[in-house]
């Protein structure tokens, strides 16, 4: 492992070096230590608010990209405000290090412990929200990561403002500075750089667009925690509360249209469609959704217009529904086997038996009875803080908070025993 | 995802998605019908011997192979009952699935739960010997997880025969039998294929030597769980007891010399090393083993050779140790993070803080305190079964058994409970 981990070279490689050897002392630093580093980052980025902004003026002046990009880019007092907050929550959280996960003790006296560690050094892959790196560091630092920090070409003088910082915070809660790391300049040689760094970077957790986590979980050689869509469904059982169907499904597309948590696809029971549907329509219409919808939906509702199969497998980010009225659970499920992201599904219904059958056959992260798709965020799970949303199978699914950044060790206790044979 | 899916192709593409329809009905199968089938296939396991060990002579007559390759090749009436009574003891272990890994409630009423559920696909890549693939297919079959088998070429009749009578085994049980698959033939043009399978199998297994390890760790696009090397440190303190020393030392290498908790390399503190390494060596030496070492060890004894750098760098899973003589502990720790491969290290100590500080320091997936590395092992660890060893930090760490073979989902419970702002 060592040999073929040294022949790499590079800006990445040698930024991945340090930022392992960093990240080692870090394991075994104290949560004391961590959480006065996150508070110290936090009044280091306040005290650096005329730089951070000026450095975010100057990514927006030159970038050319849209309104709603320049809207995500665009940082101010408050925002800098709010990435401040959140580093001071973070160090509020339970320390995630050095949890004793599991102990037994065998027929032959050994004993055993299973003992949470971190994961090592964390590959952060991003487009241009600004505090997505600041929460990449804090979510690390608190659990005892490296982290190496390649934000969107758009933002880099805001990332590196942002990122030198928070450095000056590491420093002075007397921690090495070199467990957060960012390449000098945005070539995009660094995230190929990245995706093949076996053996320096343990991790790869990517945010942004379908097509930038499209082309990681393409490329990578290293395993990445993420999500590529969240074409979640809501399905309104033919035993739901109507009133309740109602409130949720409003709140499940609208509440925000952009979130990868939000529903894009409403299913409704045939048996409750013609009187249930004409008002969860105008209910979603009042809010400003337009409407795609199978045959008979359309049949019912006018603003519904007819869906191409490709619309049900379009995660809209805005604020477009697809609807499908289905002949039952069954026909519900296989809608969700076919066009879903394994993001997260919800059943409203009143009926425990149907809301049992959809929890035990939906095959996604997060499904949920009776609420809104919209709850699927680290902090709604009470989790403090989340780096992202794993939608994969392996290591961690759903929200990716501090507990998912960690791994496990065993420790094994004799007293001389051999093993036998 | 589905249509990603949807758009590959090919013999192992077909499989998958075979595979995958029926590990989806598996994954809701009751664990007696799972139990069952095991049983069932270690009797026609039995019942096939005639055929399975004359297609292992076929095998055997056209290798072109050493004598310790055609060992490991080799089926026998012993072996193929091994294998048989193997899956009839997977069959005894607890159900991984459906357990509620954490439940919790939060301030508005919203019951969260986590529960186990199969990975899904399993794609395990092996060399020759018979009963790894036998053996996967039990701990997968037990854990509700699909398997793609894709053996040496070497072993490839032996395979088929064993994948013929478990898959009836399968069958009469009422199972469907897709969820186990070997590709029809040899061709190697498969293992890449599998590499490749993203969205269709959901974890890769390699066991095998070093080169299979790198090459699958190197070329998959989808996430690996395996160790590329077991190079194992016993590292004797200062304050250990001398008897204890000499019998674990002993086992730690010579137990088994080819296995990967197999220890590669002794590192003895310089203060007890004049008195007891020449009798350590001396038992060794009685046992078969010869020696490499560095200049201080050279120093002691005659019967070590002078080490290159390179000799600590390898794996010898042979009767050959590599002995260090080291400072202190500090250096002791030093000879494991640059040379350690991740797997298992010890300590022999009767000095609780030494070993507390090893343990601590040690970034291996399995440290030990007075006892031998040969412990490491999935039937040692009280896992039952074990269908590989770890050393990676995502998912899995150590060795790999039926609850290893387990992800989550989240299911959260409300009473209508809608997102706020």
């Amino acid at each position: 492992m060592a040999v073929s981990t040294l022949s790499q070279n590079g800006i990445i490689a040698d930024l991945a070096k340090k930022v392992r050897v960093a990240a080692y002392d870090l394991s075994r630093s104290d949560v004391q230590q961590r959480n006065q580093a996150l508070i110290l980052a936090a009044q280091a980025l306040r005290s650096a608010e005329t730089a951070i902004l000026a450095a975010n003026m100057q990514d927006l002046a030159s970038a050319k990209v849209s309104d709603a990009f320049k809207d995500r880019m665009t940082l101010n007092h408050d925002r800098l405000e709010n990435i401040a907050v959140g580093l001071e929550d973070i160090a509020k959280l339970p320390d995630p290090l050095g949890k004793e996960l599991a102990a037994w003790t065998r027929p032959n006296g050994l004993k055993f412990k299973r003992v949470s560690v971190p994961l090592g050094v964390v590959g952060m892959i991003y487009e241009s929200r600004p505090n997505v790196g600041a929460d990449a560091v804090g979510i690390c630092l608190k659990s005892g990561n490296g982290v190496i920090l390649r934000g969107g070409s758009d933002c880099h003088h805001t990332a590196l403002a942002i990122h030198k910082a928070m450095k000056q915070g590491i420093i002075a809660a007397g921690l090495n500075p070199d467990i957060i790391a960012m390449p000098p300049d945005s070539d995009r040689q660094h995230v190929t750089d990245m995706l093949h760094a076996t053996g320096l970077i343990d991790v790869l957790i990517p945010r942004g667009g379908s097509s930038l986590i499209h082309f990681v979980q393409k490329e990578a050689r290293i395993p990445v925690l993420a999500h590529a869509a969240g074409l979640c469904h809501t399905y309104v059982h033919q035993a739901a509360d109507f009133d309740m169907a109602r409130s949720i499904v409003a709140n499940a597309k609208m509440r925000r249209t952009g979130i990868c948590g939000a529903t894009e696809t409403l299913l409704i029971d045939q048996a409750i469609a013609k009187k249930l549907l004409p008002v969860l329509i105008k209910d979603l219409k009042a809010l400003g959704c337009r409407f795609v919808g199978n045959q008979e939906a359309c049949g019912l509702v006018d603003e519904i217009k007819l869906a191409s199969s490709e619309d049900f497998a379009t995660e809209w980010l805005d604020s477009v529904l697809s609807v499908a009225v289905v002949k039952d659970i069954e026909d519900a499920l296989a809608h969700i086997a076919r066009y879903g992201s394994g993001h997260t599904e919800a059943i409203i219904t009143q009926d425990e038996q149907a809301a049992r059958q959809f929890m035990d056959t939906v095959q996604s992260a997060v499904v949920m009875w009776n609420t809104s798709t919209q709850f699927c965020d680290g902090g709604e799970f009470g989790f403090g803080a989340e780096i992202g949303i794993a939608t994969g199978r392996l290591h961690a699914r759903g929200p990716v908070g501090i507990e998912q950044l960690t791994s496990y060790r065993y420790e094994v206790l004799g007293s001389g025993q051999v093993r036998p044979k």
